[in-house]
């Protein structure tokens, strides 16, 4: 029997289809759930299988502006989900992944909310466990960065967006959808410490073109100004964090002002990494996700890196939660 | 003859009208530029007396996203000035006040972008400059803070929005608009230094309101989840910064976590003007604008405050810059 493994996540819904062969194909399909949510059902009936199939499902969505609390936004989801299959399978070939690590049904996530919210990272957890049992999994995606600590082959961090936070264990930056003005709000710029605009005017997106750490079509979410991917116009957005544009400063400054949120962005990064291995006394690291290329700027001096595009492919790499998910219920089989 | 001073910012305009004896009658208008600026005109035509009058004209929305330049944006705000008074007024009855304290004409403007880019703090403290002319005048609108020093009468701020970021003349802080995320990436909560997510979850318009700083119906922006501006509706989006809600956190650790950003932003307030103080040697400080309350919460304990509230009134207070121009204005004829 066909598996697909399913993510649903703020910005981008990504599925993996784990054939009887154990070959897979990826899908990533943008869906801001924040507006859009109502298309949920319709994308994933266009995305799955004739029939005779099983779902293994994550989420993150549930913390979008669309919804009160997680409650209602999980039970919402579950719903969508639900009925988007309606027709094909029936419900028990659903299983949500929960974040001890196990699949419980659509009935139960729906009593236990808390279980299912935000269970993406651990299962992938699960999946790099059996690589490395002793290192800190780091995962970059469009939005966030999750770091995992696992010891002894047990995944160590804590089970929820909040106690995560507080521990350095999710890291609210990624590749893409960061507004350059959390990074930091002073830069460094002609030699002073200058404050920066609040505006929504460019997003790490624009850092990873300039610094040629993504192309632009892996720059898949909408740009601040609705304009191009490209270098140029990410340079005209990144001038607008100091108020200012291309006539006022050079295009070698706008550079300059990408740098220096680049190496604010890494240290970020090294930071946090840096307290979750100190805390666990752990060396390895394994990186995966869109910003592989910027983690191992972050992390390269300091710890023994492997990618899961090495180990697996790049595909996996750029949706490992929706891969690992499925592997972890075909593996089950 | 009347006179109208316009202020056209990236998310209000604002319309001061002074007649032939000096009373004055003041407009806000919420109209977001970076999508909205095709209405420019007829919000202008809507908002004028019938003949007969001349306008002083302010604006900042020339950076919104919906203009690539300064440039663009200066000459297409201008053109759209010009339309909505041309069947009523000549457009010689039109002046744009520039950043060196001068009324300049359409075409002359058009030509000196630059010159015309961001001088409503000017106008304001052109204004301020006869109530006191040692003073730092303090200015924080919905969006931004104006910390402009003005030394035996004289306007010493820098001209351009860039070189007032670098010398803390403008702090890209206000009292709605700002998002919390760019206070601070960490936060004390529940004894640790936490992350924070950096979704567009809540902004200062709810610590405002939770703090009791400005009323419901002074919270003019859309919310971030376009929910009510009540402190219930501000607390639900204040726990969503640190991705979780009100049944896993209490109302009171989200007053806490409200608390926490305030003293951030009020640090924040106090460390811009201590630099503009030491470095003109200044003390004195006038307040205007909508965070008046916040301004003295930053700056009482250090300075010496008197507000344009006091002074004038409330409704010159909320539109500084627009009553100005149409004052300075008024004084010339």
């Amino acid at each position: 029997m066909k598996i697909i493994g399913v993510d649903i996540g703020g910005a981008n819904t990504k599925i993996t289809e784990i054939d009887e062969n154990g070959k897979h194909i990826i899908k990533h399909i943008y869906l801001p759930m924040w507006k859009e949510n109502h298309r949920l059902t319709e994308v994933l009936k266009q995305n799955c299988p004739e029939s005779d199939f099983k779902v293994a499902l994550v989420m993150t969505a549930e913390l979008a502006d669309s919804y009160a609390t997680k409650e209602e936004g999980v039970i919402a989801i579950l719903d969508a989900v639900a009925e988007a299959y309606s027709n094909k399978i029936p419900i028990e070939n659903i299983s949500v992944f929960d974040t001890e690590g196990n699949f419980i049904s659509v009935d139960e996530a729906k009593i236990n909310h808390m279980k299912v919210s935000a269970s993406n990272w651990m299962a992938t957890a699960e999946l790099v466990k059996e690589i490395n049992e002793n290192c800190i999994f780091v995962d970059m995606g469009s939005t966030t960065t999750d770091i995992i600590p696992i010891k002894n082959g047990k995944v160590l961090a804590n089970d929820n967006d909040l106690e995560r936070l507080m521990n350095n264990e999710l890291l609210y930056v990624g590749t893409l959808r960061t507004p350059l003005s959390f990074l930091a709000n002073q830069i460094n710029f002609r030699g002073v410490l200058s404050n920066v605009s609040s505006e929504y005017f460019a997003i790490t997106g624009d850092v990873s073109i300039i610094m040629d750490k993504i192309s632009e079509n892996e720059y898949t979410c909408e740009t601040a100004d609705g304009k191009s991917t490209s270098v140029e116009d990410s340079l005209i957005r990144i001038s607008k964090v100091l108020c200012t544009d291309l006539n006022q400063i050079s295009k070698e400054e706008a550079v300059k002002i990408a740098e220096e949120y680049y190496d604010i962005w890494k240290n970020l990064i090294k930071t946090n990494v840096s307290l979750v291995s100190s805390k666990y006394d752990l060396k390895d690291v394994i990186i995966t996700g869109l910003g592989e290329k910027i983690l191992i700027d972050s992390l390269n001096s300091d710890y023994t890196i492997k990618s899961i595009t090495e180990i697996y492919d790049k595909d996996v790499s750029l949706a490992t939660p929706s891969y690992a998910v499925a592997k972890l219920m075909y593996d089950n089989l």
